[in-house]
C-alpha cells in the first residue's frame, strides 16, 4: 500500500504559476458560476463544451454551428445564445449540442492548468461524483479556485474546503491554504448561505438580480456528471446525462 | 465625518502585484519570524534596521560596521551575527546599533510594497501599537501576509484576521480574503497554538528545534514599538525602546 497522495489548494488563478501543475490532477472550481453551469449544460445533454478565452473566438465557433455562451463582468454578452447562468442551461434542451463558452474567471483558470495530469471541473452540484473520481485516480490533487479576477473568493474557497474535508485521511493535506479552506468550510457549514451572502462577489451578483443562481449553485449533487478537459474540450467523463 | 476607510488582506507575497499598493498603508506580516524579530530588535534598542535581499548586500553592510542578521530556509547563515530568531535579539544589547537583515520571506515582502503610502511591520508582539497607528492614520489599509515562498501560511493569515477583527466597524472590510482570514482567526482564537501546530511552516521550524520561537511569536503586546519603513530603512516610529 502506497502513501496517501497529497492534496493542495490554489486559492486564486493568479497563484497557479506558483504550482507545478503537471504533477497534479487539477480540479477547476468556479462555483458562481462557470463550473456549476458546465455541469448543468452536460446534464442537459451537451456533448461537448469548448471553453474559449475571447468573445471573438466564441463568435467563430458560433459561425461553425456551435451554441454560444458568453459572460463578462457577471453579465450575459448580447449576441450570444446564453450567458453564464446555470438556470438558463437548466431550461434548455442541449441533447447532442456543442457549446462554446467564455467567462471572466472559470475559462481562464481551465486554460492556466491545461498541462496538469488531468483536468476536471468541480461544483457543489457534482460534488459526490468529483469525490469518487479523485478517490479512484489516487493521484496528487490540486484544487484550483478560479477566484474573482486575481482575487480570492469565499464560495470557491468554501468548496475547496468541503472537498478537502471529505478526502482528509484518504489524501494527505499538504499545505496551509488547504487548512485555511477547511477551517472556513467547517465554520461555514451550517451557515453557508450566511457566508456567501457576505462575500464581495455575491454582492455583485445580487446587484444584478442573480439570487436564484446563487441559491442553485449551493445545492449538492444535483447532476451526476463530470466535466473532463482534454485537448481544449470539456466532455462528460461519466458518459451519461439525465436531469 | 468621512466614510470608513477600506481594509484588505493580501494572502501572500506572490499576490502583491494584484493590488495597487500606492493606495494603501501596508502592514507587512511575517510572524515566524521576521516581523516579530524586527520588533524585538527595536525594543532592545536598535536605532535602525536595513532589510536587504541578498546575503552579499548584508555582508557589505557588515563591512560598514552594521551588525548583521541572515536567515535562509529558516536557518541562521554562518558568518553573520544573528539569524532570524526573536530570542537571539531578546538576549542582545542593541542600544544605538544599526542592523542589516536578510530573510527568506519578510524582507522580500517589504521590498515588494515599498511604494505604498506608508509601510509598517506587524506581529502579535506589537499588535496594540499597530492597531492604534492604523486608527490614527485612518487611511485604506492593506495587510500583507509574507507567506512562505509564494504560498499562503496559517500564522500570517491568523494575524491578519486578528487585526481585521479588531478594526471591523472602524474600517470597511472590502474583500473575501479578509473575511476568510477573520473566519480563521475567530475559529482559531481559543486554539491558536493548535492551528499553528498544524501549519506546514511550524513543522519546518519544529524540525529545526524552534518551538520556543513559535511560542514567543504568539504572545501579544510584549513590545510597544512600531517598525516603520522609509527610504529602505526601518526605524521605530514610536521613538522609544524598553524591554
Amino acid at each position: 500500500m502506497g502513501a496517501a497522495p497529497i492534496l493542495r489548494v490554489c486559492l486564486t488563478t493568479a497563484l497557479i504559476p506558483t504550482f507545478e501543475v503537471r504533477e497534479y490532477v487539477a480540479v477547476v472550481i468556479d462555483i458562481l458560476r462557470a463550473t456549476t453551469s458546465f455541469c448543468v449544460a452536460m446534464a442537459r445533454g451537451a456533448s461537448e463544451i469548448v471553453p474559449v478565452r475571447s468573445l471573438q473566438e466564441c463568435r467563430r465557433y458560433g459561425r461553425q454551428g456551435y451554441l454560444t455562451a458568453a459572460e463578462r463582468g457577471a453579465q450575459k454578452v448580447p449576441g450570444f445564445h446564453f450567458g453564464n447562468s446555470p438556470l438558463e442551461f437548466l431550461e434548455a434542451d442541449l441533447r447532442g449540442k456543442k457549446l462554446a463558452f467564455t467567462t471572466t474567471n472559470g475559462t481562464r483558470a481551465l486554460w492556466a492548468v491545461r498541462n496538469a495530469r488531468e483536468v476536471v471541473a468541480g461544483a457543489f452540484v457534482n460534488m459526490s461524483v468529483l469525490l469518487d473520481f479523485l478517490r479512484q485516480q489516487a493521484q496528487p490533487v490540486l484544487l484550483v479556485c478560479a477566484g474573482w479576477k486575481d482575487h480570492v473568493n469565499i464560495e470557491d474557497t468554501l468548496f475547496a474546503g468541503a472537498v478537502a474535508t471529505h478526502l482528509e485521511g484518504e489524501f494527505r493535506i499538504a499545505d496551509d491554504a488547504t487548512l485555511i479552506a477547511m477551517s472556513l468550510y467547517q465554520q461555514a457549514e451550517r451557515r453557508k448561505r450566511y457566508y456567501i451572502q457576505h462575500s464581495a462577489h455575491f454582492d455583485r451578483l445580487l446587484a444584478l438580480g442573480m439570487q436564484k443562481d446563487v441559491k442553485y449553485a449551493l445545492h449538492r449533487d444535483l447532476h451526476p456528471v463530470l466535466p473532463y478537459y482534454q485537448n481544449g474540450i470539456l466532455i462528460n467523463a461519466l458518459q451519461e446525462s439525465h436531469v
